[in-house]
């Protein structure tokens, strides 16, 4: 098993883990002004981001964090929603993935962007111990921004759990140089 | 009603706004190797701060932002999952709140910490116009911890929004020098 | 009023009312021999054709009739769940919708075609009144088979309806002579 | 084994499968115009039907198809919806299951038919292989009805599958000439 | 209004209110050792009563108390369950509601008692002011049982909430001397 | 295994069972004046009732009966509910769970208390065997005024249940003469 664990993985496409999740805002999803719970959307950018992870993986998958979520528009009751997940970059068995999320009032119908989100999911086996899983290799100009902001929130994600030192943060460092 | 928003608010303590929330863990809480689903984790510290952020400011309440998370360990099927939710600190119309999370597993029984989070709420009126909130006053060594530690993330907030430059982040760019 | 219905709507293709919805086959979804409840897909495919019929006619939409629906394979625990639902045709108020559902099971990992379904909507205003809605232009081979189909299965349920006779429906009668 | 095939199963009357189940149509279930879902009546149907098909062939059954279902008047929130569920026919191992259903609407009061639909299940083991179900003797003139109408359906419904020749249906053939 | 309110209201049979509710057993209504939890036993229950209290007064009803309730049996993850509700006697605004409940595990099918319960409800306007209900009038032997005996449990209820003195529940007296 | 049985178990705190459950009350939640419905609130409180009594006996539980429970006051829409619970006496395998319900609405804030209610469980092993619980000591005054109800409202249930004769009830009895 350990010789085969040096044969590198073949690297995928982004692409190859998109998952899109359309879904109505429904009366049991919505706060007393009417608009989308914060909490429900977490859970379904959490299901989206999960199945791209699986996607990508091959693998059961395990929510490992979140990172900075802006909630920045209210979305009303009877919207439509629509989330797209995709793998951005992968670190030995963990992976990062964007969800960005939209929605169509019923009078305006127009596509509107309400939210972006980062995970990151950690490839298990059945009993739950991390496994490999393949490098990412960015096509399009904004995977290829995605995949080189990846390492920066690894370093400031390493950073606040106290498992690596500021100075020793060199891509995170420079940008408050 | 210019005059009255110069009348400082009485300002409150982190106790007046926790919220403690206990629940089991169900089949349909749960993903395919029988853990707590993080979706579901999200959803739910999202109401028990939503509560707090509530109690503190008397006002509805909305998500803005998920701060980083972290799922440290599994919380299995059947567990006893008990959050407590407590107002970190105000900033005029917006709310940071801290929820603890334990569980307790059924053969086990001895309560063991399993994440921690943080999510920032602002305080509206039915038009969903944001209103101020009062203050708040530490009190305890760990109220006082999280009291300051706020600034320093408001500031990474900021930075990462786009609304503040680093080397104005004079809390945060101590960090790295 | 009535001058204004003569003014034709704008046509609109298929593509443009494209709904895709992928979602997990969690366990509160599933019967005793732990696949998909045909009850729980029947849900799903309502909400992705109603999507795809709202998208299309821009208006609040109510499910008219289901057509024949074949459960072809079982869908197991734990799999991806794929619909795509397009407008195949419109009749003055009302829109047939396609659905199709792939399943991706997790040891196997390849997407598997299970079910592909007909949902009927009607347009509504917001009290409830029957409202026009564009008429569908299709542009692959398959959009245009659907688009053709739509005839004889809307003659079909008119005549199971009692609305038409049987010696009536040109269309389905050419199938049995 | 294969001899105790040839024996034939005891048959059993349709009021041995009679199912009922009234509910409540809450908040969760309705659309953007206050009226029950149309996928939320297909999920419901299927669940009474299924306990349908349990009672009559004492066997796991899972869903296999669904016939034209009508949705002819909307059942407003706060409703009270009945749904009446007795197996038809049996065909071998499958059954055919007519739905009625009824609305009590809360000022009103009078029943109210809203809703008939047929599905067929199939008896499965617990390996998923098909396992054969009692025949049904009609007793009532409208279960006569229904069990006639059975075999025109099935013919229709191979034929739509690809499994029949229009020109050997000759129950449904009749029908067009 | 004060004259109308003299004029008795029409009798009803406890016939006209009962209430059929069968549903299966699912994964997300089970405790850990695969067993109907309680508390969702209880809710289905105040569901079929209040819709049985809802056909007997014709006007919204609102839960007022649930008697001694014993769950005598488990009811495994599968089964089907029936409850059926009847009003076994009003009390000018509250009626008391009799709920029986069977099971029907898979492998044995035979209806099996495992609880008997009583709720009562009030009925209520819309501005939740509680309006009279018609007299209930027992036909079988169970019912007038049931009736008869919805007096002394009326007596122990006020008992109980320290409306009515001990030696004052002639009824109840009986019992103990 | 006798002999083990002799060893009296380590008596316990109420406090030690002691649970909270905040949540707040969603429109899936609520009746068609908007309130809480009864049976929701009688499952918030079984499950709180449930973690109680397993903190108590470190064992899984299971509901045994409900005693009177009465609904004093509406909760509106977007309420917080606070549900506290715990064991206020342990006979052999069964305990009394205590359960007390405040609401806070939204525009008054002030904590209010609407319910409060009794549940027995029992621990049972991974068979569903009854086993033995550790014995309550009370602490506080109200702790050991509910500690002395139990034993009364014991008999009371074993008088209903026909397992104990009215003239045997001592302490009931007492209430009478």
């Amino acid at each position: 098993m350990g010789t085969e664990k040096i044969t590198p993985m073949e690297p995928k496409y982004p692409s190859a883990s998109k998952t899109v999740m359309t879904d109505l805002v429904l009366p049991s999803d919505t706060n007393p002004i009417n608009n989308l719970f914060g909490g429900e959307l977490l859970a379904r950018m959490d299901r989206a981001a999960c199945i791209a992870a699986e996607r990508h993986s091959e693998q059961v998958v395990v929510t490992a964090s979140v990172n900075h979520v802006h909630f920045r528009k209210p979305v009303p009751l009877g919207s439509l929603l629509t989330l797209e997940a995709k793998v951005s970059r992968a670190f030995g068995t963990s992976m990062e993935v964007f969800i960005d999320v939209w929605k169509e009032e019923h009078e305006k119908r127009a596509k509107e962007k309400v939210n972006e989100a980062i995970y990151t999911f950690v490839a298990v086996s059945k009993d739950g111990i991390p496994v490999a899983v393949p490098p990412i290799v960015p096509e399009t100009a904004l995977e290829q921004e995605r995949y080189d902001g990846a390492l920066r929130r690894r370093q400031l994600s390493l950073i606040l759990a106290g498992k690596l030192k500021p100075e020793d943060a060199t891509e995170l460092k420079a940008l408050f140089s």
